[in-house]
């Protein structure tokens, strides 16, 4: 196999990606200048060298710290942590600039089709908790999709906090209702229902 | 102008139907049987004729009693008052079966390109509030679409209603958020916002 | 059922139309003036009193007279004959105004799916071809959708014409190749294969 | 900026790839395993090692030889030549087995923008030309994409060539008409006068 058939068969790989595009991708890179590709692969490696998971949220960032630069940042709410599923969902929600207290990218949300998510951090997330209480964690907000799969994920959260109670920590979850742009005409029942019942 | 251009102009007319699908409509009633047309005259016919708005909620309905069958249910809540833009919108709410109080349909939204929704029954809303507050009304909610002509018409109807301050009468809005299937990721800043201020 | 229900039914029947725009149609049909719904009424009537099919092409048409304009038409080819499957389909070669010749609607392609298509116009068409013949014809185009329902009607066609073989009577079909817009980068090999032999 | 973000700047350079997605491919190289990583850095490199334009025909292709498989293969038919926009148009066609005589990569179409496309190689083509001539070539075949751009060029080929006129060589251009799984109902005029034109 040679080199173009190689490359288009690794950005098949690439999340979203059919073999047309994976040819464009390499014939994009073909067409480049050697100093593009050099880039290119420069950036690839240093993904392997100074990227790493910060210990505390477990969100990937880039830097030699163990420690990244939202949960040393002096300035956020120690009192909110915020449990999402993927870097993707904290990039969303910080992009948001609406919430500023911690995160915890629990890796996933719990399949529903296979069994269910072992690679999911809860383990961390439940022995992180005593001392982010002791640091003054009031409300734990459980950010995940609005889809089944994001709500057994809530569910089993909850269910192993149960321990946790008696503790003055408040769970909960981020709101539903009508999003930016609905028309109530299209929307779906549970959607008017959260709707209805979140009214303020 | 023969017939068959005569009918495929008039269902150019209907709502999202271009010439291609209104020239496929007149096709479909050339090959049905005479019966089908028969049916769909006299189903247009009497639309004229049953058919009317009730006097209270002003959603057409069929039949000939003055209010609808909602507006009479002594089952309703009469202490919440659903003011929707339109039917369709009332036909949503009440499919969502969660909502099991009166309703009031505007006839519209405030449009913001032309000049103000004159044709939306402000007057008529305004006028019903003293008689339904006497009969129990204690909450208003606003059930707009989300979008920037549902917020204009909310925030209208809130300022035409500030003389009715005194009286024990809240009003409320749909609450927004994540709705059902959303993925953070792909969801916008506003509704990140909403889904973190209506957290619980 | 009330007549908001019935109408909204049969709109529902209507191609292409689901129950939420049937339910808008109604509701666009409440909101019309009753000089409206009677022009609708009008003409859907109108539809089965002028409108009938031309005895020569078989397409709808509205008047008094047997044959159509298009079949009456002096100015037309009497040499050519389309085949077409559909009045729509007729109405797009027109549309195109690069066809001079004359039609015959087959009234549908063979359904691959169920056993085939007995409703289709093959004996008149098969019947029609000696007095056009007589006429002029020299050369019959089936002009059938470029997919395996129209691939198998215009084999059955050829079949059927077989007896007609001897007689001065080309029997010819569409190019195949690249359509407007097309970028050979996304095209089908079937169509890179048509427009490389049709080539010129 | 951190090497996430200079990665997802990259990716944004790709052909079709948004912010968005550039995110969601490095959080997939950052899941992914070291050797993964490595794989990729070393399949971009050797693109711009092994990798280079073929002399003859000019598309990339991965090899030590200055000339590509395909123009050296002796059972290809030396009296075609295809002139193709890019490298993706010749894999179409390869893709396609329907032809089997030689091609030329023009590196683009004109463009209508702005002025012309100077970066095309009109002047290697013609100068390829006499040899080919000289080997058998008989005709020449535009298979450029069927929108304006593809026109003009196929157009300013043809200009170039006017002086190459009285050789034995025939021009020709990929046909139009009706592509797979067209419906006549919605074809536009241009593809059905060009279906017309090259029924057969």
């Amino acid at each position: 196999m040679d080199s173009i058939e190689r490359l288009t068969q690794l950005f098949e790989r690439f999340p979203g990606i059919g073999p047309r595009q994976a040819q464009r991708f390499v014939q994009f890179l073909l067409r480049s200048s050697a100093a593009t590709r050099r880039e290119l692969m420069d950036a690839v490696q240093s993904l392997g060298g100074s990227v790493h998971q910060c210990a505390e949220c477990m969100r990937f960032f880039s830097g030699k710290e163990k420690v990244c630069a939202i949960c040393t940042d002096p300035g956020r709410d120690a009192s909110l942590l915020a449990v999402v599923a993927s870097d993707a969902d904290l990039a969303a929600l910080e992009h948001s600039h609406n919430f500023r207290g911690h995160y915890f990218v629990l890796g996933g949300t719990v399949s529903l089709a296979s069994d269910t998510g072992n690679n999911l951090r809860m383990k961390q997330l439940l022995e992180a908790v005593p001392a982010r209480t002791k640091a003054g964690l009031m409300e734990i907000i459980l950010a995940f999709p609005a889809n089944p799969e994001g709500d057994a994920t809530a569910e089993q959260v909850r269910k192993k906090m149960v321990d946790l109670r008696g503790r003055p920590l408040k769970i909960t979850a981020l709101g539903r209702g009508l999003s930016t742009g609905s028309e109530l005409e299209y929307a779906d029942p549970d959607t008017i229902k959260s709707a209805i019942e979140s009214r303020r």
